[in-house]
């Protein structure tokens, strides 16, 4: 991909988070490689288990079984690409402790069906979007293989971005704008105070970091 | 493919199952294409939420996590196969009750987390080569876009059924023979017996069948 590619892939993602990964974070990943690569694998694995739960919820939405079905394929090739370079740099693969970054926001999801679909398919976008924003501000300090690989994951993750906010608006009557500025609130606030973990998603890393 | 390509594929899964599926069967689901059509969408899904059910269960067998993940995808492209083709014939989706042919087993699995994925691998090789055996015995009595599929179908199931059998073999130190034998004479019931439901995994159909 060309730069100019790039800049028009992640020009919507930058418009649509309120702020940047601080550098902070990236001295920190890029010191804990293994971590991020881990958790990584373990995010793709949760996407793709995630598309799946809002089918099992909405079996008879078509349009829901037909997109979230194709997202959960791609997240699942990312996940298997992911373990491959974990295979193949020889890091020893374990389950860490989830990043508080998901759980902040999904605590706020709304109990009813159609507020439940609407708030996940929006948390969805903001994942996608933030990851998309990390992937292309890490990635130029990054090994030849890894930064290859992150940015061919830009081109799917901007586009799944847009495809949650799109299946967000359509399936509700109400304006969903005021519910993604809410939740881009909650992200925000994760993203720029002091976290002791140190994960994909996770935010600005204190003195003593647990990797 | 040819007939050949097609025997030589269908050859092993017939020398598993310990039966072939009564006539009765063919006739009243040749009758029923619309509920086999949607109740196959459904277990295209189903599959591939078990596969992910067996990934999240054992996070750090990274072979179940590749294969299952290969698995996941291939299970949600047919599913997406059958969706097309429902949409195409202008069948209405519905959610239906679930054939009992699947719990049948299930309710045998073991509680350990050993014998459970055995048990649960096993039951996997046992469905993939059920629906194997269906297709082919159905596929010559159906119009040129289904059979067309179905035929293209046996290729990816016949092979799940042998990953899943070789899987439950791997992951244990007990022989597993005596399990399928178990599995099978539980599977080989609900194929035999008179069954009210008409699924693409029921039994012998009953006078009052219900769709």
């Amino acid at each position: 991909m060309s730069k100019i590619d790039i800049d028009e892939l992640i020009a919507p993602v930058l418009a649509y988070l309120p702020n940047r990964t601080p550098e902070a974070w990236v001295d920190a990943a890029l010191e804990h490689q293994e971590t991020i690569l881990i958790d990584h694998a373990t995010n793709e694995l949760k996407a793709a288990q995630q598309a799946m739960t809002l089918m099992a919820r909405n079996p008879l939405n078509m349009d829901i079984q037909n997109k979230m079905s194709r997202l959960a394929r791609e997240e699942l090739v990312h996940y298997e690409q992911v373990l491959k370079i974990i295979k193949k740099r020889r890091i020893k693969f374990r389950t860490m402790k989830a990043s508080g970054y998901a759980y902040n926001m999904a605590q706020h999801i709304r109990s009813d069906n159609k507020g439940k679909l609407t708030d996940n398919l929006i948390i969805g976008s903001i994942i996608e979007a933030r990851s998309c924003e990390r992937f292309h501000k890490i990635a130029p300090s990054l090994d030849e293989e890894l930064q290859k690989f992150y940015i061919s994951l830009l081109k799917s993750e901007s586009r799944h971005f847009k495809d949650y906010l799109a299946l967000a608006q359509k399936y509700t009557d109400e304006d969903i704008q005021p519910r993604v500025e809410f939740f881009l609130s909650v992200e925000d606030k994760s993203i720029l105070e002091p976290d002791p973990l140190m994960r994909l998603h996770s935010g600005m890393p204190t003195a003593d970091l647990r990797v």
